[in-house]
């Protein structure tokens, strides 16, 4: 319960510039969903916000991480606002380029099953249960835009498309690699592009 | 992290006061949907509780303010079951004086983005992520009313009413007078004041 | 608001068993209703593991018990899987003897409002509270279930059936033996049988 300093699998600020990339990403897909559905500006804001930091907020809430990272680091709190307002100005020219969204939410996905993975485990967490709050990092926010938004959740259906088995993959190997002491940089790398290429693959 | 004492706007008892008539408007408010949706008494009580306290659990739990308030201080608890109770045997009543509800609901909405924002910035979170706070104390608990309830979410549509913008203006009101030192009973009263009006004005 | 250890009802491995028992049931009933929601296989594990163990992390996260058990004992965690893989393979003949499945959520229902209660009271609240987190942690997994995949709640419903009144009095019985001194293991288990029998004759 003692709160150690998450490990950084990557350079620091390639880990920062990686982390806001994902936000960024998971952000828009939460905005277009908001902008289908005829929500103004404020619920296209906070479904941005939600879908790309509830699955965060969630992980740290469980493993004792509070305030979460998302309240205590204005650029993860920020950039979805950054997004919500591109969607806003500019959704039809986001729609067009969804497929190239899509590419970039599974690079979201590969990245937070991973880093989720390892954040839980360092607060001291066994590798499965720690998989298992990766996989809630990856697509817990995923999951609140659905409920608030109305929809079935993507992460429970199979016929839409295979969301939530490329993050359980990754969280599953990230914490193998854990468990086996062979996590780092390299491995942690293959673990991601591993996740990433699966969900590209199912699209 | 470390829990400090989160400062009262206002005189001791003048702020429970607020505070309890916050709590009662707004459990009144989620009785009703309750009522409306042919909830049993125990519906009733569950969404009278979420709707009245939902808001500042969510805050307490992510600040770190465990057990939140609501489960210690048994004023908080009860209000919502008499409110329930009131709904129970007097909702055509209290359906005739639904003009009133929505302004007292208006005054709980302002009362308690300011309010929230105070506390999520006592718990040390910068500006910012507290007006964050701040709102979702003032909306979240109609939010997972709306879900239990299988509504829209009252937070995300624009075309039914000017609900969480208000809130957002308060809080954000309240974190830049904390921000330049100028928090006090009177300024927090003039943009409790001002949400409330911003808020009655939309009705 | 310092976690104290919480008190064991029964004899340390009767209460493991009888906790694993009543996660598996609820875990069953979850994952019978992604079975007849049509959602895949990942569907019906993570409907398994919300459904079962939904309830209780709601209440450790509520008074501080982070990460909460079911993060760190394999058991709650893989019992989830294993009625998750038990009702994929079997759901016809599950769905057949679904009345026994209905007991045994009795059964779970009874222990989980008294075992809930009991711990949300030796980790520092006040009975009443208390036994409203006892209540959370017999219903909100299955609250969690029906709102994830979009039934309007049990727990909100009468027309349907009585689910949560008798999780209600379980642990309001339990919340009064342990205000007069009275609860131990033979009070405990009456409080359990009551819930469970109020249940059982509501079915």
């Amino acid at each position: 319960m003692s709160p150690e300093v998450p490990p950084e699998i990557f350079h620091h600020q390639l880990q920062q510039v990686l982390d806001l990339l994902g936000i960024f990403v998971f952000a828009a897909a939460g905005a277009l969903m908001a902008v289908r559905k005829n929500f103004d500006v404020i619920g296209i804001t906070l479904l941005a916000e939600v879908t790309a930091l509830g699955g965060g907020v969630i992980r740290d809430v469980l493993i004792g991480a509070v305030p979460p990272a998302a309240f205590t680091d204005l650029g993860y709190f920020g950039t979805p606002l950054l997004a919500a307002g591109l969607v806003f100005f500019l959704h039809p020219q986001v729609e067009r380029i969804m497929s190239a969204i899509d590419v970039l939410d599974a690079a979201g996905l590969g990245l937070f099953c991973v880093i989720g993975t390892a954040k839980a485990y360092a607060y001291g967490l066994n590798p499965i249960p720690a998989a298992a709050l990766g996989v809630t990092t990856a697509v817990g926010g995923g999951a609140l835009r659905d409920v608030l938004a109305r929809e079935v959740p993507m992460v429970l259906r199979w016929d839409k498309e295979i969301y939530t088995f490329p993050a359980l993959l990754g969280a599953g190997i990230t914490a193998a690699l854990i468990e086996f002491d062979l996590f780092g940089p390299v491995t942690a790398t293959a673990a991601v592009t591993f996740a990433f290429s699966f969900r590209v693959l199912a699209l």
